[in-house]
């Protein structure tokens, strides 16, 4: 089984027929467990996938990649999503820089075998204001979607919806599906697709019917969270939220059924930024996780 | 006297109040007579300054490049506009390359006293639309300025107004001055600003008080050139033109006196893309275009 | 039968799955039979439906306007789409009236039973630039949505493809279905759509896969026509088709096929701008029609 | 001496070299004295122009409004700058109905001899992106100005600072003067430029260099106000604000100094929106915004 088919039957609380599937990012836990444990134990508490970690996977000699792929493959796992080196609002040098590095860092994934990779948008600038910043993420995305889609892997893109973040400076810029959709528009490539997170969701206060508006290919990958409770929705904070289902303050089966709907097929992780679940011992934070997504799919 | 003061009694045909200056570009006349004999023929025919010829900076030990402008200086001359070695329309590897280069050039240029550099805007696409290119070329545009601006240079784009070509593909582009001034408008930085040539201000059938609605700050240069007699103001090709004033079908005065109105402080030179022109000796090919200069001055 | 449910076992050359229909229009056939004689014609040739005369609802004593329906509906017969009477580059003083005319243009369509309305996008201007001209198409169409969806009215826009058309003023606009999906994503509105017109379709030199990249509900009416012989694609004339089917120099059969692939669920007419048509009896005109329909769906 | 023509000597505090003057706007000071009372206040206090009341004008026979304009002119006054009865973000049958009444409105203020007339800029929505309302903005701002301007009157904008107002719904918008200068790009006519309130300037978060990067056209007027003392710029309300110079909150110094660099030719007027200032007996209240006035101009 490999990047491009899978079964999904071992996916913690996932009826056979869906599309979607888990995956483990140890990095979005707070967790290092290197590759191989990582592996493990997202074959041991019936992940689907594990997100490729891009700095593992340049390390290793280039005739090693597709073994990688393979001993993903011979777990019975596929690849998640990666993440994408380039820094969307980084200054002319920087991005010059790391735009020319994309190419080999793109090739690298393909060689293991990985088809998905993603960034976020900065939802606010203090010195652009939003239709600069947004030509500005027009051409950038168009540039970085030019090289990964050349390489064979779709670009995803997440937009952040806490206003306790996009009100923070003197230009809010994307902070909604609805904006990022226009952002999509614009770039005019059916490479580049949404991440999706159900923390960004509720703060942006969006519907199920907002994502049943959108196709599964629009969709590259899904996080799924919940927020604390004792906060209006205009006061929930990026960096402080809880494990699926842990509170019931964001709809995650409206949110999944609207996946469900539109057929969306890709990975769906957790990204919890919870200062607790951190402090447990690795294999207690994978199955925390993994029973958190069992609840709620 | 150098690159920022200069006295412009010796530019041919010009009034001592002009606060713009005639250059020599060697290499628009379709000639290579070398730094040496460039400064010395501008200096024989009185223009006001020599183009720099950002390959030949290249070449010289950076410990020579002030003294390159010293020479320069020391004739009497000052600095027109240089190239921009970026293709604002090429492929994503090829624009990251060459942005990744432009910090060195533009400290080239700076360290031999270089004030101002440009390049054009290609006026069609097709592959793509006009938003979207127009998206690109607001971004690609504003790292380029970020870079040369970083290095104290002013960055010009020259629109192309010739029918017969932005009509040859399927998405036309900026070809006008009110485009090109929407693209300023977007990109936000006071430090990029025009580079206007008759021969696209005549073809996209623009005015004298078109060019009063700029500020002097809005142009960082200028071209002066005739069309063929002949031709419909639609048919003329961008390839073909004549020396300032051999024709009299573009109105040069009209054009010139804008300039003096808005008080336009910088470089004047000659672009005409004429076979006859290149075919005489260089001595000639100066001389005549010193003539043609003096003539609508 | 009705506007909202049909057999289209009687359209001519249809399968019985296809949830497509034809239209009879006969004002974009060149005859003027009266709304009784279309109904009658269309009813004796097979169509599907007969599009709505905008003058004519309006010219009927508001109570009778649901009787107009039944006759239809009792004919085995639904609406195609009709006209907006409103210039979407009219000057402000005329947009202004013709928008403050449109609710009750709306009211009378929507009495009636229609539910699609459209125009078409004029694909140049001499006054103003593109990106002016997109943020004015925007709010207009903007508008006019706000009305029509508000009386249940889907709103169709129509592309236009000719080069010997947009290439004939100053500004070229929007010619090309990526141009026209970009207006529609930045209008934002679902109620508005598209009006695919196979002449269109060729002049922009598109496939049958960029129409695979529309859902359903992004197309409002097609039109299918054919061009004549003997002519270059860009040289093709707006004004100057044939009927479908009838010189094979577009690709009728994929386009049908991309509809059927996406699933589209409205009217097709014919719209072929042909003299020799235009000159044979009515009964004529509708014949041939109807059998160049039935040799291409 | 009328509306084209003015002796600025009178202006409370004015230098006699001044291009700009001080206008009376009753309403903004939250006074009602009537036209004729205006104009005595405003030429006993030193004013140099008098704001229109387009209610008061719209009630005047036609025949009468030259002899309006001819009062004023007796009294040595001016006219200011009056207000546009169209709801920049209206639904479309309001906007139609309030586009339809323009020309009426405009012809009436011309008989009176006025020739500025302005409107503000909603900092948010609820309802419409950023880029969605910026397209509007660009489009009904166009229409309002091709009706204006046929009646020979200049249209002007004023953009809304404030943090705590435009961060109060989901789509922020046009807050800031780097915006408002886009969006006058955006429309693409001279006859629309910005009215200037030190009051947005402060809570924005602006210099007097901002202001310098504008020319003496793009500003048609110009609103002194100061603020509250012991709140932090991003606290400051709207409609809480306070007399010029009442507390040095706000830097009127720079202000007016900028404005008179760029040879800023148009009126000036008082908005304090102040709860206490409006309490007191109407001579009070003129001769207190008088004496503001000269303190800081």
């Amino acid at each position: 089984m490999g990047g491009t088919s899978a079964t999904t039957s071992t996916t913690p609380g996932t009826p056979a027929s869906d599309a979607f599937f888990t995956s483990l990012n140890p990095g979005a836990l707070g967790i290092s467990p290197g590759f191989e444990a990582a592996v493990e134990l997202a074959g041991e508490f019936g992940f689907g996938a594990v997100d490729p970690d891009g700095r593992y996977l340049g390390e290793q000699p280039e005739a090693e990649l597709s073994k990688v792929g393979e001993r993903l493959e011979s777990a019975g796992l596929r690849w998640g999503s990666g993440g994408v080196p380039v820094d969307l609002t980084g200054d002319a040098a920087k991005f010059a820089e790391q735009l020319s590095g994309l190419p080999a860092y793109a090739a690298t994934l393909a060689a293991a075998g990985v088809e998905r990779a993603g960034t976020w948008i900065r939802p606010m600038s203090d010195a652009v204001t939003y239709r600069r910043n947004f030509a500005r993420h027009v051409e950038r995305v168009g540039l970085v979607d030019e090289i990964l889609s050349g390489a064979g892997i779709r670009f995803g893109l997440e937009y952040v919806g806490p206003k306790t973040f996009w009100s923070t400076e003197l230009y809010p810029f994307v902070h909604t599906l609805a904006e990022a959709r226009e952002l999509l528009a614009a770039v005019g490539s059916s490479n580049v697709g949404l991440i999706l997170d159900t923390f960004h969701w509720y703060t942006a206060g969006e519907t199920a019917d907002d994502l049943r508006g959108l196709t599964a290919d629009q969709v590259v990958a899904v996080d799924l969270n919940d927020a604390p409770v004792g906060r209006e929705r205009d006061e929930q904070i990026d960096g402080q939220r809880t494990l699926p289902g842990a509170t019931g303050v964001i709809d995650l089966a409206g949110f999944v059924g609207a996946l469900r709907d539109i057929g969306y097929a890709g990975p769906i992780k957790v990204e919890p930024f919870n200062a607790e679940l951190r402090a447990l011992p690795v294999r207690d934070v994978v199955a925390k996780t993994a029973d958190s997504l069992s609840s709620v799919l």
